[in-house]
């Protein structure tokens, strides 16, 4: 079985860092970078795709709003065609720095916010992952089970995956327990070992109702900008390679 | 005569405008379009590109320095590396607004500070075109005659145009007058006019010691953010009309 | 009758500007300046605070939220707390601008989306006037007639001055016809004129229905940013003078 | 005796954060607090602003350029009025955030590049203290031995603290050795107890050389940026206690 295993990257700004993403890298097997909007900026940008080139780590553009004070994580008042313009940068701008380093952006993943108003209906969805293909047809959207952008992407022919969160608790109709409610977030990594275990195993997650959920998920998430996120991203990782799964780059991974 | 007139574009910020584009765009075949470091967003690259389609002008990134405040006029302290991974950004960013328009970047012409400090030394000089070489090898290098950019890219099998700029005086080695000095800046239409006529006819200029010096130029620029730019604009645009040349993008012309 | 005559300054970034803040120095008596956040940059706070010490003319905080590319016109979901912090740094950076040249702020006026976010509600309106107070008990507040500023100013014991706007048609209830509703803009100068008239010695402004309508107001505002704002300044200020009132800056206006 | 234990605070910038500043005010007397420009935001100064008044911290502006991706650290090109506006709106700033807590900005101490340019010369650094001085004339000016600044503050009749670095080597002429350079940084929390003993029972540093030099500071300065800034603040701390030296806020300090 192959899996993929992913984190945001990048998020720093000038001196500024969120994660340890140079060791995060040797973890992980797809980055999400950030783009210069919400975090990340050409220098650090160009040093996350060297790295990831380096290492034969995929790399997908993480899109987020114009706001680093919020880091992203606030709804903004914008318009559709205003998305669609900020995608367009952000994406192309990862490409740009990709090219100089002879790798290739093969996915993207909304950050925070630009994720929420990106699934606030289906037609914005459908407008979003339209620029996606316009950059590159072959680029893979990473979303959540049944978001308005999962089934936008495959409308317009844009390979998707869904993704697990191994250290998320989940309601009994497949959605995350939202954070700050008690047991939204699992601390404890042998539970977190036991989660990956039984996804990879059986295909499901129990959730926090204590009912089996099936999870057809190909990726993995660890939040790299978690406490203890590369303890997290080492616990999932060792419990992929004790399963025998093998590590794969998202866009590596058949549909 | 194919001869292309080119401005820069898209120089504003949120609210804020720098010259009447919309109108420009009437004028001119190609246009050099911030991309967000010294001016420029989202919105405004989207516009523009959206406009130079609709309006069949080429377009080219016009990449600068990140600071919106100096409108990257001032030099800043940076290494190489990280003007390679300015520059990546911009182009990219511009490449994806434009793949999302059905439109698609044709040239590179650096902004202000970020030009000359591009053309420092031969060693930068070549570092740079590399990476434009590296997103796009059909990219048009716009340059001024003789500088390290334009050795630089032809050294790496990259179109260079040379500029002519109808309403700056020239010294006697070929320079641009700085500005500031005593007649660096030619005001009077007329006198503008009857430059473009002798470049296009004879393809010189007359220096400010009243020398004819030898001009190879394929595009004329004009600054936007020069006081009556429009009127200089049309003006120009006349001329060239008057003169039987054919307005041609920059990137149709041929070597 | 002493009546003030104020409008907007200072609202450009870097090398861009929004209005002729020079002329329109000559024309009002008290200047509302951008701090840096939806506009204004060091630079400008102290140009224009240079300006009106050497012209007389009173200045005041027009405090924004943190938005260049906004204009500070969109709402943000801030707290509180940092709809406070952001009111102090404001004031607080045009004090500290005005002390260097001997000057001193003496009025508030809040901009855009920060005025409508603080009146959102008392409690929140009540919160900001205290940060005001806390900064220097003898300023004004300039507020729109019946804002929960207006109240909360008078409730802390501030000085409060509601403003006129001459050019912007009212309802029957006194408030402004929205913009974007059919004669919301009163573009013609004469009839501005007619209305500052009114104003300045009935009391009163004609409603959008007809109806005559009690003004209590102290100071006229001209929006700089308004095409033509220098046209109208010029119009209500020659119809200022022409009724033989006498121009005032409004903290200098008894209460 | 009475010493005054200072650092650099409120650095972070939105979400991101340089130092561990709540525990840290637990161990200094005095906190320099960034001020927007390299670093800091509305949100950040309130908050280290609240955390002084709340400990008893005595604040200071830490005014630097206005460059948040280079943290302030790179010179930039500007004129002595620009200098001087950004001087005055950072203290400006931080005395609103101050006035609103019920707190007082009590001293000065420039940041990096923006300490480095006020000192190029005696006339740009009187001009700055001079704005200091028309802010508030108590404010206290920090400043390193032999530096204009120090020379312009006493001229102008401020207040002048020098500061004693005691995790930093220093030459024979007393100034620091520059980093990069080896012993420049001195990481043994023994040698810089040592250090602390030595400067507060016989007023002198060992320089690099083996000299004693007489140091006069009345302040010791921690960089909260240094990698284990928090141990060296307690080390420090725990001396300044050993030795019965009474911690002191800078401003409270007799001359």
């Amino acid at each position: 079985m192959k899996i993929d295993l992913n984190s945001d990257m990048g998020e720093g700004f000038g001196q500024w860092r969120v994660a340890d993403d140079d060791s995060l890298m040797d973890i992980v097997s797809s980055a999400n970078i950030a783009c210069g909007f919400h975090a990340g900026d050409y220098a650090i940008m160009d040093h996350t795709v060297r790295l990831a080139k380096e290492k034969g780590i995929g790399i997908g553009a993480h899109p987020g709003l114009p706001d680093l004070i919020g880091f992203g994580r606030r709804a903004m008042p914008v318009s559709d065609s205003d998305m669609e313009a900020m995608l367009a940068c952000q994406i192309g701008a990862l490409q740009g720095v990709a090219a100089r380093h002879g790798h290739r952006v093969t996915h993207v993943s909304y950050h925070a916010a630009f994720g929420t108003m990106a699934n606030a209906d289906e037609a914005r969805a459908l407008r979003l992952v339209r620029v996606i293909a316009a950059l590159d047809k072959e680029l893979t959207v990473f979303a959540m089970t049944g978001q308005p952008t999962e089934r936008a992407a495959e409308k317009v022919g844009l390979r998707v995956h869904t993704l697990f969160l191994a250290d998320r608790a989940y309601t009994v109709s497949g959605a995350l327990v939202p954070r700050g409610q008690p047991g939204a977030v699992i601390h404890d990594l042998d539970a977190v070992r036991a989660r990956v275990r039984q996804f990879l195993e059986n295909g499901s997650v129990t959730t926090i109702d204590g009912v089996r959920f099936p999870v057809k998920a190909k990726s993995i998430l660890v939040h790299s900008d978690t406490p203890g996120s590369l303890d997290i991203a080492k616990a999932i990782r060792a419990e992929i390679d004790a399963t025998g799964a093998v590590l794969t780059p998202a866009h590596l991974l058949a549909d």
